[in-house]
């Protein structure tokens, strides 16, 4: 937990809540504390509708066009604008303001289960990386006549000796380098060794000592996105991030329609080509923004789900998809990078994440162990909604794992204005429940141009707890007469405009329609029923989880309780949900630093039991089951089930209003 | 030891020989009953001299222009034509006869010493081959719903509970086709398995049972010649056998000029290619005898002595040659053969049979592997005469090696008329003591082209006897008048007429000169000495030698006695003397087929202790006393002694006949 900073009250609601992040932003906070302040052009500071008054403190705000020099005397600034620096007293101004009452009655409880992105493997960044290729500085003596053993025997008797490695061999390209090599450093040189269950390796040889040029790449292949992180791997520390759409997306969204295009002639090929072709673009990006050289990089650990690793593997997928769906590996080769075609020197070590079934892959072993579910005694749910949803439930005993086709949309597939968590991107929204006006943040405070995961989860739960959608999600088409922001779209379709054309980055209204309200809602449902499948399967209920962990692309902050308001979630004590943000890339990075974590992504993977669901009848009817929001069994959701009542009394008081 | 066949009996000297070969040849036997018939055409059938009369008895003779017909139904026939089928009386006709008295005076000891190579590791023809590359026939249960482990799951599986294999891995080529292949071959495959020491690799995988179809190569990098034998790696069975000149010749003859030439800017590259260069053509030409597709092979075990072997993988050997003469590597790594730029698939492994130092290679560690001296009590001297000299000393407890510069001399390598043992060498060499006329025998029985180590060894050895040289291996010039086989050569140096050039294949005398002689002195002067040096660092003496093995490229008949004549042996019971031809590559075919052998020979290059003979003073003094025939400590080779002696008087003798 970071440490505290200050604390900002808001009048006159007088709701404090606690900074902890350095320069927070006050809409933000606004936001998480449950105070409505209009705003909708995302926090760039352009509709000029977050206006409050700074009453006293330390602070750092941006003038604005929409602020006279009369109201910046008197305190008023741009809640979305403002650094908070210290202890703040805010007024909401009349304008801004809601009556509390019916606010408080809506928002129920008050506490903050915002989860901004949990710091996996932070206790790990004291302990100096173990990695499975380590660079070796030795000291040789030089030979002498009484001593004249080959110069590799005598870089192995040092290794050994100084590094505790044994089973030494070595490539061809080192036996060719060495007696140069060890001459030109005076038999000071850095051994670059690749250790295996089998034995120790060495792949590289340089003059001198060069440990701390040792870098290794975290690759996390997903059907959308492929995310790469760059780490010293001598010294643990992260040093360039990037993330590009996986070029193969042109040939399918979804992992079914990449399978068959592997089929069609050359297919395959083309597939494993564009894959690699995004890789090498953002090592490209990486490479530039760290100064790092290539030709330093040890080792890269990839994951992907099964078909994304067979594919960039340039492996056949057709039996994937084909009963009794079986993959052509879990376990997977090590190999250099090179041979993929990935821009990396031939002595770069490729380690790809062991996979589970033909539809639970590395990444989902390398969330596993990100998690440290593997680890502890807690039942744990870990879900990964991505492309694909894929739940696993265990904990160091045992585990079970499924797959629901969920779709992609909390990464933004299949939702008109859905995109992935990225600059520009909706990710908070809060909706006025008396006049239906939306308060919005985008990320990097720009602009908006579309919505990402978490930001559909605030919009539904807000526009459901609003009673603009009903439970089946569709609008209440009645309140088209209360607000312009509920209407008929130009195709026919209804919609909510969540911001005007130009308080966007588009040419047109950003909306969220029927159809993306639809999508959503299936998307939980199959995760939601496939993790009730599985409990089942196991004997066991949502109430036995101890420890609830979302990981995907849905963006920074995720909001525990709007995800059970759509019921994605279970209705459980919030406190026990975590965010892990891409645990795919987070295990792939603790796999580059720490040889144990390599040896445990092994075993998780051949621990897992998968359960095919596509074959489960029950599957089928809890999927249909949860075809509602939040369920049709409110049983499950009694806190939700009142929520809903209090709903529809706001929605007669704010009719009454108009 | 193999089966006697027959008796030939040879009168009027009344010496009887057991016949162990099939089809043995007359006049080969007549050598090796110490029978003089004269015979200078080496067994073409041309000259006519070795006419014999068979009495009785079934044999199998070619007709020739040289036997009339009326000599025909005599019983006349070419002994160099004539094959044993039965037991034989064979009358030598008076005048290719010699008074019997001096010619037994002079031989000697009349037990046969001659040496036909010794079949080493003939008992492990019985024992199924469990080589390090090893294609497993399995019978997969199809994958059912209930059973989808990956292919490569249920194919690991199989082979631990088929095989006992574990720690399985594989390339990602078979990741590629493992699906396919399965259910190509209706989940019956042959998966090819590379076993270590730290797990096992699956390298290829094919539909259906290909177990017999798996090769294995064992090539010898001779500094000369190349050799190659192929093998049917999953029943043992020798299937063609193959040598070239090795192509670097022409970058000089032996192994400094060779790393003398590595050294030019581009000079290791083309060595290295050279090599390699000759391998495929002798690989070309073995498939071709076999009929053996090179997709087959699984994989190639190499032997050569450390130059060869790092200029063979392309490792730069400057400091081979410079004190204190340090080699890349000892042990080497395993890789496709392939990176060699070999003619073989990516599958095939190339195992380097593992160095000593510099000067004692791998080609050493294989002939110590194929002599077994590694696994015995018996205190073993091995020689290797091949370009270099190298000898090994010991037993299953410890070993000590050197290196003698011993040059190229019994390879054919500064000898006028030398070759290596192949078609048209003179093999053999018998000189008549009183007329000084030569009885000779070729490989292939053709007319003669030169003369292969054997052969020289034997020549020296009989003009030596027959006092044509002397101890210091100069001409009796004085012969001249008794003989025109002495002579003044055109260049003015003096020589002994082998054969007249109507008699050979050449363009003029085939004859032995001087500086022929002298360096077959220098050369076995070197490996004696070297013996000698090795033992008194060991506090041992020849008398405590149990065995000795000759190996090297003498030719297939090497006489132990003439071997002790000249001085390159000691003087010790001809009994314990062996000759084992081609070690290296009889080494290479044991770790082809047997991985206990792999093991073993990484154990042997590891114990042996090796003495640089280049700083020793001892080694100086032993080399000048050794330049003498045999030795000018004549009382270490007492039996020689007496044979001068009887030498001068039989020389007395026959000048008297003029």
């Amino acid at each position: 937990m970071p440490e505290k900073k200050c604390t900002v009250k808001f009048l006159p609601d007088d709701v404090s809540i606690d900074v902890f992040a350095q320069d927070e932003n006050l809409l933000r906070l606004a936001i998480v504390s449950g105070v409505h302040v209009n705003a909708s052009c995302g926090g760039a500071g352009t509709c000029g509708k977050c206006k409050v008054k700074i009453l006293e403190g330390e602070y750092d705000s941006e003038p604005s066009a929409k602020i006279s020099d009369e109201q910046w005397e008197e305190g008023y600034r741009l809640a979305c604008r403002t650094k908070v620096k210290g202890d703040l007293v805010v007024e909401i101004p009349i304008e801004s303001r809601h009556e509390k009452g019916v606010l408080s009655r809506v928002r129920g409880d008050k506490q903050d289960h915002i989860l901004a992105e949990k710091r996996w493997g932070a206790e790990y960044d004291t302990v100096p990386p173990q990695p499975i290729v380590k660079k070796c500085f030795l000291s040789l003596e030089p030979p002498s006549a009484d001593d004249n053993i080959s110069d590799m025997g005598r870089l192995g008797q040092a290794i050994k000796r100084e590094y505790g490695l044994e089973n030494l061999s070595s490539d061809l390209s080192v036996l060719r380098e060495i007696p140069s090599i060890v001459r030109e450093g005076e038999w000071r040189v850095t051994a670059t060794v690749v250790s295996t269950a089998c034995g120790n390796r060495i792949v590289r040889i340089e003059a001198g000592d060069t440990r701390e040029s040792a870098y290794a790449l975290a690759i996390d292949i997903g059907t959308t996105t492929i995310h790469v992180q760059l780490l010293n791997a001598y010294t643990g520390k992260r040093l360039a991030r990037g993330a590009e759409y996986n070029a193969q997306m042109s040939m399918g969204e979804d992992v079914i329609t990449r399978i068959i295009h592997a089929l069609k002639p050359g297919g395959l090929e083309v597939l494993q080509k564009r894959a690699v072709k995004t890789v090498n673009e953002v090592l490209d990006e990486v490479f530039e923004k760290s100064g790092v050289s290539r030709e330093d990089v040890t080792h890269a650990v990839f994951a992907g789900n099964t078909t994304m690793t067979q594919l960039m593997l340039g492996v056949y997928p057709k039996y994937i998809r084909e009963a009794p769906y079986v993959p052509a590996a879990n376990q997977l080769p090590v190999f250099p990078a090179a041979e993929l075609g990935i821009n990396l020197p031939a002595t770069t070590l490729a380690h790809f994440m062991s996979c589970v079934a033909s539809y639970v892959g590395g990444d989902i072993t390398a969330g596993v162990l990100a998690t440290e579910m593997h680890l502890g005694d807690e039942l744990t749910l870990f879900m990964d909604v991505g492309t694909n949803g894929e739940i696993v439930i265990g904990n160091k005993d045992w585990m079970v794992s499924a797959s629901a086709s969920a779709g992609p949309a909390f990464e933004g597939g299949g939702v008109k204005f859905g995109m992935r968590a990225s600059y520009g991107a909706i990710e908070q929204v809060r909706v006025n429940p008396l006049d239906f006006e939306p308060m919005i943040m985008t990320i990097g405070q720009v602009k908006p141009k579309g919505i990402c995961g978490s930001g559909m989860i605030d919009c539904i739960a807000e526009l459901q707890q609003a009673g603009v959608i009903s439970q089946n999600g569709k609008f209440n088409r009645d309140l088209a007469e209360c607000t312009w922001r509920v209407r008929e779209g130009e195709e026919g379709g209804w919609e909510y405009v969540i911001c005007r054309e130009e308080e966007t980055q588009l040419d047109e209204d950003l909306t969220i329609t029927e159809p993306d309200i639809d999508n959503l809602i299936r998307t939980k449902a199959s995760i939601y029923s496939a993790c009730a499948v599985l409990l089942k399967s196991v004997g066991l209920e949502f109430s036995d989880i101890q420890r609830i962990i979302i990981a995907g692309g849905f963006g920074q902050y995720i909001d525990v309780e709007k995800a059970m308001t759509i019921g994605l979630l279970p209705e459980v004590d919030p406190s026990i949900v975590s965010y892990g943000g891409n645990t795919s890339l987070e295990g792939c990075r603790l796999a580059c630093l720490y040889m144990d974590k390599v040896e445990q992504s092994e075993q998780i993977a051949s621990m897992i039991t998968n359960i095919e669901l596509s074959v489960s009848n029950l599957y089928m009817d809890e999927y249909v089951a949860a075809l509602f929001l939040p369920h049709t069994r409110m049983e499950e959701f009694p806190i939700r089930a009142k929520m809903l009542e209090m709903t529809k009394k706001t929605l007669a008081e704010a009719r009454c209003d108009k």
